[in-house]
């Protein structure tokens, strides 16, 4: 079919599910998860030929994205099984007046409709957005990468005799046949068609769709996260925090990419900071961090000067950025110029100088001696997690059920006239 | 200044409000409203000097929606010392977790940030969005129509010498200079200097936005609104909803544009539709209502045939499109094809029928035995009102304080790492 065919084919899939109570979607999404594992097979052998053509002509880190295997299309049926246990977020009654007429209007949360998700080479993102979209009302379009196209088809083949099973039409799920441009710029222009687009993949899709998306639109992802050690700050604490967030998984977008340090103490974390990244783990057997330095940060520990793009680069790897600041005042700045506006945290034990962070620094997470790496769906009590935004529109932070609805105003009367 | 300048000067605006308490909004917008009355003189000479030049340029609608005299100018200062007595929606904790390692995780209501109006030629909108920015913490930029641009500005003047009265910068409230089109395509791109576009306005101008925006961008206004006579409907009571609907105030996008009659009482109630729109307000000296009759209902009553475009137009005007229909199913149908998503209703005695309706309508606002005039932020218990949403991505419907804000996850930890 055509992306538009499909498109046109997903309204029936939207009233389908925007009609079905919490009872349907959750046997359906039972359903998905049984259908996943009895077409494993299916599935892993369009891997394996997805495996052989991409291999040569994407990186190792990508081939690994796209790699599946038995346990992991049991950790997608249960992801799928996790999502259909909690709360339905569709018909809550998020207010409710009761006007001197007599009037009652009810502000009622709805599904957004038609949800478009662009994404790159993670095959399980298929089921895990099919899941969200569908616990949360959704019709859904996936339009995957190229090199995922067989796994994703497979996958999605499985998911909709899930869905038909449970008597609810196959163009709830639908994936896109196409996997050029031309389909990801059909998805951003399908006004009437698409009620929500994410992207989620790399800086270069998320700009192609916020600059040229007619259909509303969630920024996703890209996370050039800080952390600024306060003069205040308690140091051990500080290494802890930073190591983790630096090391624990660099290739996500909640791991620290700048480390800003107060000038009063540069002198003795600086040195502290270089023995915990680098001669530490070099000795652990461990990657150490190569340490970009400013030029004030440079005159106190050895390592790479730092180039023009370091502040504003979110490097994915054992790379950090350092600068010395002269206050939190400046930090603050640094961070407004230089943020994505995903995460940043502070250190210091000072109450006052972590509440002037937290007021002044405008993005979706501001930590107060914490790692970074906490900002997550699941983490944030929402139980699940379809990308985290970094606007400020609709959503921020991470995105769960509830993010994925509306709401409209039910009014009813007797005749009530203005 | 430019409006490049502008929007630059703009960002000490926004951190001066972002970091301002309910208080200082609050005085600076009893200042605000002080001083338009204190300025009235020069407010209303600015606004004679644009009548004149206007006059024979635009329609008369059109130099009344911009005509100002000194109960004009107190109805404006009312407005702002109305929202001024409103709850301050910034630094709500809108949810609160404690996970089991101690991290405290608080979401917490914010600003947008800097708030673009792009207007025409009321120019009370100027009051009415700046006092709603402030109150909610944004710096705001408007953009009025060129015919009101002198009445715009000596109303900004004094906004701005109120701000300055409560020790905010002027910058908080800025008109844009350049009132050519070039301006209006500045600010839809300025991203990361506009966090929030506003139109309103007429279709074209909304258009624009939707499709030029790439900065965030809220759809407003146009309503396509429809009223379903149902078989089961009290018809008395739809008579009355209708009249009201499309009579009381035909200029506005909540007033009724379509009519939908459900065939089996079309024999019936048409000819009482008639005579209440046409022949007993003529007889009373009121603008009588043009109706615009598909084949099915010119075979009942005399009237103007209905022309293709006739189930698509916001008329604004005494004029009303009629269609019978099969069903309520049909009616549905009706309405997902031809609404703008603004308002919609069901007139019905049966409470399934009406569940259908609701249910299956998607619309910012479905009612039941009720006129759809009653869209409004102010009867749906906002306190007021920066225009009505009709697109499903953060704001839906009537658009209130809370909708001029987002929110942040603010994170206290004490050393916390994953």
């Amino acid at each position: 079919m055509t992306t538009h065919e499909i498109l046109i084919k997903a309204q029936e899939g939207k009233l389908a599910l925007a009609l079905s109570g919490a009872e349907v979607k959750t046997r359906a999404l039972e359903y998905m998860a049984d259908s996943l594992l009895e077409n494993a097979d299916d599935i892993l052998a369009a891997n394996a030929r997805d495996m052989d053509a991409a291999r040569g002509h994407i990186t190792d880190v990508m081939l690994d994205r796209l790699y599946l295997n038995a346990q992991r299309v049991a950790d997608m049926a249960d992801g799928i099984r996790q999502v259909a246990a909690l709360p339905d977020p569709v018909g809550r009654v998020l207010a409710r007046v009761e006007r001197p007429n007599g009037l009652v209007i009810e502000k009622v949360s709805v599904p957004m409709g038609v949800v478009a998700i662009i994404y790159e080479s993670r095959p399980n993102v298929t089921s895990d957005a099919a899941a969200l979209a569908v616990k949360s009302g959704n019709a859904c379009i996936l339009r995957s990468g190229r090199e995922a196209w067989g796994s994703c088809h497979a996958i999605v083949n499985a998911l909709r005799q899930g869905l038909q099973k449970a008597g609810l039409p196959e163009s709830a799920v639908s994936l896109i046949e196409d996997t050029s441009h031309t389909s990801g710029t059909e998805l951003m222009s399908a006004n009437g068609l698409v009620d929500l687009l994410i992207p989620r993949g790399g800086a270069g899709l998320i700009r192609a769709c916020v600059e040229n998306a007619t259909v509303p639109c969630i920024q996703t992802g890209t996370g050039i996260c800080h952390i600024y050690v306060d003069k205040d700050a308690d140091q051990a604490k500080a290494l802890r925090i930073i190591e983790n967030a630096k090391t624990q998984r660099p290739s996500v977008c909640n791991a620290e990419e700048v480390c800003l340090v107060h000038q009063n103490i540069a002198a003795q974390f600086l040195p502290a900071l270089r023995e915990t990244l680098v001669e530490k783990r070099e000795a652990a057997g461990l990657p150490p961090v190569e340490l970009r330095l400013d030029a004030q940060a440079a005159a106190v520990i050895p390592g790479t000067p730092a180039g023009e793009r370091d502040f504003d680069t979110e490097f994915l790897d054992y790379i950090l950025a350092v600068a010395v600041v002269p206050d939190a005042q400046s930090a603050i700045g640094h961070i407004a110029r230089h943020s994505t506006k995903h995460s940043d945290a502070i250190i210091t034990e000072n109450s006052d100088t972590a509440a002037q962070f937290t007021a002044q620094v405008d993005s979706a997470a501001v930590y107060v001696n914490a790692s970074t790496r906490f900002t997550d769906g699941g983490v944030f009590g929402l139980g699940c997690e379809m990308g985290i935004s970094t606007q400020k529109l609709h959503a921020r932070g991470p995105m769960g059920l509830e993010e994925l609805c509306s709401y409209k105003y039910v009014i009813h009367g007797d005749g009530q006239i203005r």
